[in-house]
């Protein structure tokens, strides 16, 4: 069972992602996760509390559902490997519309509220590094720096057509697509 | 002399990219356009359409600044107007910050608000078709649907890192060394 904070925090996501950040009112929250907001102001103090917790849980969402594996299909290749975890996020399932609707409207407030920068340039980092990892390991010789180059250019284009996808703008068959091309051509720089 | 409507949509994107479009009230537009609400009623019907001209507005704004260049300067190449073209999103001024911020603002909220889609999609468009006859001129034996990819692609990533910097992740310089090698990276891969 979820505990109490958890379930504050899935709430949070849940109206963030409908409604925008600007829209995220205590009452609300409360409501929607079904607990007093006296609770929610035990738990994370303020509502810039809850905003911080709400990007950190929305990261560490992310990072289960794109390495999540069929623990009796055969292990991927690093680049099986790298390739899942990026376009993972590029699925039209409740869960990542929902956590990326939420992370792009926390990403868009943050450049007016100085609040959120901190942990949103935290989880930015625990993601690029974590797909300099992959790709490390897809191209065992390449220089550190490219590898982190690679893995920002990577992870920012996912935001970008994230947005688009969930915007309207483009399909989502044809973001992962143009993903999917964004990390040959990446793993072949590198490869050079 | 700017236009009566011209006057409005500059103080309307100021608006968007000091609070947000949630942040945007009529009355308040008025007080920073330094005209009524009945005009601003009167050229743009509702608060709808105050923002779906706005979003053209914007778009036709980037469209001039990214392609303003120096009468007496040496023409540019093909390779150098691409680039330039790119990378006069990302510079410090208060101009591209405030029409970027906007731009950024109004592409979240299509996630909530289906009435900027349809204009969000047509100015994404001409912004990606601009980008494939430049990357077209850079490489002119490239396919049509490979120039278009690219150009997906360029003008998403530039979204992508456009929201990191206006958001405090990454600093502008970076943002164009990133920038700058996936255009050589897109342009090896046309030229293959």
């Amino acid at each position: 069972m979820a505990s109490r904070s958890t379930q504050i925090l899935e709430a949070a996501a849940r109206v963030i992602a409908r409604r925008g950040v600007r829209g995220l009112r205590v009452e609300e929250l409360a409501a929607e996760a079904n607990v007093s907001t006296a609770l929610i102001y035990y738990h994370f103090e303020d509502r810039s509390g809850i905003l911080r917790h709400t990007l950190e849980f929305i990261s560490d969402r992310a990072g289960r559902y794109t390495t999540r594996r069929d623990p009796d299909a055969e292990p991927l290749s690093p680049r099986e490997e790298l390739e899942q975890t990026l376009l993972l996020e590029l699925q039209d399932t409740t869960e990542v519309r929902e956590n990326s609707s939420a992370w792009g409207e926390l990403r868009a407030s943050a450049v007016f509220d100085d609040n959120l920068r901190e942990e949103l340039a935290r989880a930015t980092l625990v993601w690029v590094q974590e797909v300099a990892g992959l790709l490390g390991r897809v191209c065992p010789t390449a220089p550190a720096a490219a590898l982190a180059a690679s893995a920002e250019r990577l992870t920012a284009l996912l935001e970008g057509l994230s947005m688009r996808w969930l915007s309207g703008t483009l399909r989502v068959s044809r973001a992962r697509t143009l993903m999917s091309e964004a990390i040959d051509s990446e793993a072949d720089q590198l490869r050079n």
